[in-house]
């Protein structure tokens, strides 16, 4: 077993995927978890912008983490119409490009893509809050900790992710479970001292003086960082087609359940967060702790069920992470197979994954990672735009389906998907506007650079295609055998191996050395005896060596001139570089050699033109 | 002008480099930087360690800092010993190997190619210091800004740098200048004052208490940290075949200057630290300064002097980076060119840059500053090491060299290199066990890694010569023209182009076509017209045209079975894959085409053999 195959795993067989449908108790975990782990910092984020009203402003979690569940209530209502309209699957990009055109898809397309980059980017920013929180220590360590995690779904993702289902599952309940306990247990607490219970573990008032009071902008901006915690509810509509039969009516049942799950979390989390009078601690600072931690850290301890809890926590933020490098790699396959974005993201590498999708939003994530050093606070500004922008799109898609479909219960349903739409729609707004100083504003930039880019990209093919295009018959005639030249550093098998492929192609081979010196000499003394003599006893004039000097031992750019030089003085002829590639057997071997021949190709293909071929010809190396 | 020329610039031609050279004066900035830009870091890594003492620890600073002071003197007649030996450039690598064996060669190579990756992490972290200390708001961001920096050094360095003089001169002597007329000053109001001057801006005193005694340990730490303030100054002797004749004469006067600039830096900062009584403020954390900054402020405030100054620090320090990224990869290549390193280190880039070691420097230096945040304190236990043994083995060396070249002067000569090994060889120990808990470890980690895995290559390449060394003559029988196979997607100018090479190499040509339905059957009928019919006009029987199904609509999996098939098939021929490759004339624009063919060849190498060979045809577009 090779190293590749450890880190990444034994190339697949193109087999047929994922044939086995599931029910809707496996849909809640595989679908519901990036939606239940928005509780994880959603309401976190409601809550750090309330700390500049000290102790005064816990109490405003209550009424706006209840207009968050009456907003998720008509999303809710909206996706079960999309579910019923799209049982093989209503991505928001399918049902706006479907139903309002390709602008409106794009535009779709660009806010989803944005959003899963954020959702990489803060599910494992909060996961690492929540690890820092139940060990402070590693607190100055958030980036690299963030980037590690990060590292590490990444190359799981690279290995391909085959049966997830379980390993979704037992974390997503443990999960809803601890936090259901804690809940359930903080209420009796609550109960039973008449709504001031004591906390088990004091959460820290290091901010409790308010310096600023309360003000209608303050609780627009705590809504728009709190709608975070909505972000994901589209997973079951866009994936419904793994359902078993019925589809429609066993992905609304894990849909219904995954809303009800997140209503609870949501308002258990506020009612709670009010009774222990618990205020956010200032992020990225020594001393930080998650809202989530102090929860539980009050309402139970830190003993062995705070550190499963927080265990959970982290674990179902990173798995949300992942389930973004499961979508995004396809969402990008789906946007390049109508030539919006560039083939290579429908390409599959050797584990039968888009590659290429897997590492831009590595990449992606990355970055914003590093430029908001893994604050999660500092991220939620660009996040949810993205997200209801697609709701809105989405919604507004449903619309015009209905419309265009008709039927008895037709207008029904335009007035639930026109009612998620407007909500939605104002929500987008009410973000923005909240936000745009914050960072909304990235967000903003991106979504149409992103739209730009992938029509230029579209442009960009259909020229080519134009380009390219051909309705003249092959013309068989001239077709002489090229002139090979076969770069020769010195008398090997490679080289032997690599002449006789040469001879093979064409009669008219020639060796090229570039050196000077003894080694020279010796060369052309044996290029005589090895080569050229064994040829005259057949009948036939060798391949000559050419000797190119070189004074400050270059090797490429003595070949590249020469094989032009070659090029201009045959004119109408084809010159062939053959390059001699030693092979290792193992990858990570292969580094060692063959850079020569890449910047050769690389080089003669920038300077070059039609009439200049290569020919890799491998020479497999035993060890 | 294409992007990449703007951003890289245009492809150098191979002309001599670097015909002039330098005088005295020019050597100082451009081998004094390195040297005099440490006088940033080391006072204040010294400093840092005597917070927990309070003001009382501030007096320390001024007899650890004659210490360090004697201990450069000493380094300075030793290097003065190996410049008049080795003038053509007596760097530790080649000093080592020469006059103690491959191994303290390669020994002497890790050192310093760890040395050059602190060099970069800690020059770029302390001018970013530098820089949060005149905008405090930008603290958050000190590892975002310091990435940012590295990514524009790297980008600098791949476009090569030519006359570097000038780019050097302003900075140095403006940083040198500026801290002299701030030292300068900072006496006449010490002595105006008798000894107790005023602060123009007072340094926050936020941790003035004592917490802990001095102890010899803890003074002992001191030193080690302070000792980061010699790093750099091996560089004239490195360099010194850039000076004119007599070159040895010049080289030593450049070094005597640098030296002594870089004593009247760090005893000037000592004294003046202890007379305004400037304490270090806790690195990493909000309201950090650097020492530097506060003793300028307290000198001469913060008005335009104070920013011109900063700005000269963050300068120099980006451009002592600069320089490591100048002589890492000359370093690599060095020992790559023994075989020690991948040849790839040897492989010049488009700018004649050796761009692999560009590459791993600025992987290195950035995970490096990833993982300490960006914190110069955090990266000093980690430094020091590097070059102190590369100074010792260096040393050792010459005191070798000496014993077999004899003569007059050569037991003086001993003395003085056998002075400098054995103070630097203490100051390597002292160090290390000063320093080994905070990180020192992960260097006495790395070294020895390092020289395994050199050692290692070596051993490879060693064992692939023997394995490909050959003295058997060419075997010029059993030739056969190779059995091409061309992928065939649709008929285009591509395919046409294709087509007709591959029937200039062989007359045995199929073209494979992957697919089904109505494309598939277009395609067929097109080839009978357009292929089939004109070949038979002439006589010939036509390259035949394959159809493989593919049920996922995977393109290259079945491509490279079809291959394998062919050449189990048909044993002792040759199976030539053509991919025709459409070659855009922008490399920017390159990347939408053609990852289709390098995955299908790292396939075919991956799974093939010596008997499969790959023909890139390239097609270029006129776009």
């Amino acid at each position: 077993m090779s190293l590749t195959d450890l880190l990444l795993g034994r190339p697949l067989a193109t087999r047929e995927e994922g044939a086995e449908r599931i029910g809707p108790a496996a849909g809640i975990p595989i679908f519901g978890l990036d939606a239940l782990s928005s509780a994880a910092y959603g309401p976190e984020a409601a809550l750090t912008l309330l700390i500049p009203l000290g102790l005064a402003g816990v109490g405003y979690i209550v009424p706006i983490t209840a207009s968050i569940i009456a907003l998720l209530a008509i999303v809710y209502l909206s996706y079960c119409q999309t579910i019923d309209a799209y049982p093989g699957g209503g991505g928001a990009y399918t049902v706006a490009h479907q139903n309002l055109g390709s602008f409106a898809g794009l535009l779709a397309a660009a806010a989803l893509m944005i959003d899963y980059i954020l959702v990489v980017a803060v599910g494992i920013s909060a996961g690492v809050g929540a690890l820092v929180s139940a060990l402070p220590r590693w607190q100055p360590h958030t980036l690299a900790l963030c980037l590690v995690i990060l590292v590490l779904v990444t190359l799981v993702n690279l290995r391909g992710v085959r049966d997830t289902g379980l390993i979704f599952l037992v974390p997503t309940y443990l999960f809803v479970g601890c936090l259901f306990v804690a809940i359930a247990a903080g209420f009796a607490k609550a109960a039973t001292s008449a709504g001031h219970p004591v906390p088990v573990v004091a959460p820290p008032h290091a901010m409790a003086q308010a310096t600023v009071g309360a003000s209608a902008w303050l609780l627009l901006k705590v809504f728009s960082s709190g709608c975070t915690a909505m972000t994901g509810v589209e997973a079951v509509s866009n994936g419904a087609k793994a359902f078993r039969e019925p589809t429609a009516k066993n992905a609304r049942r894990s849909l219904t359940v995954i809303i009800a799950l997140l209503i609870v979390l949501l308002a258990g989390v506020a009612c709670l967060v009010r009774a222990y009078g618990i205020l956010a601690t200032d992020p990225g600072a020594p001393g930080y702790e998650s809202v989530l931690s102090m929860l539980v850290a009050a309402v139970a301890g830190k003993g062995t069920f705070y550190y499963v809890t927080i265990a959970s926590v982290l674990i179902v933020l990173a798995l949300s992470a992942n389930t973004a490098f499961a979508d995004f790699p396809r969402l990008c396959r789906a946007i390049a197979s109508d030539h919006y974005l560039p083939d290579s993201f429908v390409t599959r590498g050797r584990r039968l994954i888009y590659s290429q999708g897997v590492y831009v939003l590595a990449v992606f994530s990355g970055v914003l990672l590093t430029f908001f050093g893994g604050i999660t606070d500092r991220l939620i500004p660009l996040f949810a735009i993205g997200a209801f922008l697609a709701f809105t799109l989405s919604q507004a898609g449903m619309v015009f389906h209905w419309r265009r479909v008709g039927g008895p219960g037709a207008r029904r349903s335009m007035l639930f998907n026109g009612l998620g739409a407007t909500a939605t729609a104002i929500t987008v707004g009410v973000v923005l506007v909240a936000k745009f100083a914050e960072g909304a504003w990235i967000t903003l930039l991106l979504i149409p650079s992103l739209v730009v880019l992938m029509t230029t990209v579209k442009r960009h093919y259909r020229r080519v295609g134009a380009e390219i295009a051909s309705a003249e018959p092959l013309d068989p005639v001239e077709m002489r055998a090229p002139i090979v030249v076969v770069p020769v550093d010195g008398w090997s098998e490679v080289t032997r191996h690599g002449l006789r492929v040469a001879l093979s192609v064409s009669s008219e081979v020639i060796g090229l050395h570039v050196g000077s010196g003894k080694q020279t000499d010796e060369l052309q003394t044996k290029w005589r005896k090895l080569v050229e003599e064994p040829m005259l006893d057949l009948g036939l004039t060798g391949p000559r060596l050419a000797v190119v000097k070189s004074p400050y031992r270059f090797v490429i750019n003595p070949i590249v001139k020469y094989v032009l030089y070659l090029e201009r003085t045959n004119p109408r002829r084809q010159i062939a570089v053959m390059i001699p590639e030693m092979v290792e057997r193992h990858w990570f071997l292969q580094f060692l050699h063959n850079q020569r021949g890449s910047v050769l190709k690389a080089l003669l293909y920038l300077k070059g033109n039609q009439r200049i071929i290569v020919i890799n010809a491998p020479w497999y190396l035993k060890s």
